[in-house]
């Protein structure tokens, strides 16, 4: 069993209702990862609807959640033949932490039009790129020890020279050889510090998260770009692209998020 | 009263249960717009919730609605000083159309910081821009008797010569001289022909839409910018920009649409 897997268990108790538990060992600065609080909620839809993969997946950050006992209450709002659609909210000491809306289907049966637009970004092979983490360890940033991360070089932030432009570009995969799939994906798109440290910012909280996943992901590294394009009256989204290394967009999302007043 | 408050009035019939009609006035090739069906969701969690603005909303497709009667159901899930968020469900004949999440502030609040990193799109003054739609009129099509268009050039798909290149900006605003307002661009930015079709399909469903309202809009035409970056399996992304004369990014929208199966 990976960390992610046992991590993000659900166990049901009654109709519509999971017991789970935020574990201690997805942790940022704040607290337990959004990412990882979503892919409980996302768990437990799983459990609910009758098609396998999340599409689209958007939550609500409403309170900073805290490590330990959570449920997840499930609603399912509609089952269609392609297209199933349910919510999610996440409740620690009978107070609503998350509030998540997810519409699943089936990546596989998928049979559509694809159009190569845009590319993967460039970034060295995952063995010639830079592990900046490398020695660095936080007991309040557990999420370290569960991603793996790459990088064609060390971001300007780090050594305190906030480059100016809040866009970056890594290698992901988790430490302990999981391979990525879509649940996996709804994490990861939450899983890296903020592009706004780039302009000198600390840290910024997460209002709103949307996570569209486009296909299931081939085994291995999983390549991500990310982007801040507006920030405006201290209100600034974040996008993220993961990429695998068949060259396939497997996810796409875009939070809003609140600079942390300083 | 404008063509827009009109038909965007809901009535409190009950506890967090609002009367609304659809209207006949905003309807695209496939029906009412989706947009517009926000902006009703939207309108009944105003009603509700005691910040003023709509900051994210998302909301989730689940069938297609008819002009004519409508509820809008609501939820107060949690009211914080900064922000306040709310559940809206459209209901027509006890089928749910839409579900939407929305999280609201006082956009004139703000006062954190604001960092230019990207601009307005390029386009002529709207007096010197084309309306491509000019004596365009189709009885299904009634949103292009509610909005005004204008573009730089007339698009290659108008002409049966799709470019390939999914995206384009133009200048919008209302026919009847309404300002524009928080309310107005959550249905905006669903008021567009989708970017798709320069890649030449002829229409795509939205199954989720997630709008960002970054702030109140300057009165006047306001400047759009959409793209499709990723058209895998079928579904494709749309990310929507809108800016007002002064400069200021008011929205940003992405949606994940279905291209309709040929």
């Amino acid at each position: 069993m990976s960390a992610f897997d046992d991590d993000t268990r659900v166990e049901a108790v009654a109709a519509n209702h999971f017991a789970a538990a935020v574990s201690d060992r997805w942790t940022a600065l704040g607290g337990p990862n959004g990412g990882y609080l979503l892919a409980l909620c996302v768990q437990a839809l799983r459990c609910e609807l009758p098609l396998p993969d999340p599409l689209a997946v958007s939550a609500y950050y409403l309170r900073p959640a805290t490590v330990g006992p959570a449920a997840v209450k499930t609603e399912v709002i509609r089952t269609g033949r392609r297209i199933a659609t349910g919510e999610a909210r996440l409740i620690q000491d009978d107070r609503e932490i998350v509030r998540a809306v997810a519409s699943f289907t089936d990546l596989a049966s998928l049979t559509g039009r694809t159009v190569a637009l845009t590319e993967a970004p460039k970034l060295p092979p995952p063995d010639e790129a830079i592990d900046v983490l490398a020695g660095v360890s936080f007991a309040n940033l557990t999420l370290l020890d569960r991603y793996d991360y790459r990088m064609a070089a060390r971001p300007g932030w780090m050594d305190g020279r906030p480059s100016g432009d809040p866009r970056m570009s890594f290698w992901i995969r988790f430490k302990d050889g999981r391979a990525p799939d879509p649940l996996a994906l709804v994490a990861m798109v939450d899983a890296a510090y903020p592009a706004v440290l780039e302009i000198g910012e600390p840290t910024s909280s997460t209002v709103e998260l949307t996570v569209h996943v486009r296909a299931r992901p081939a085994p291995g590294w999983l390549a991500c770009r990310v982007i801040t394009r507006h920030v405006i009256g201290g209100y600034h989204e974040e996008d993220f692209e993961i990429w695998d290394t068949e060259g396939t967009l497997v996810a796409q999302s875009r939070q809003l998020a609140l600079l942390t007043p300083r």
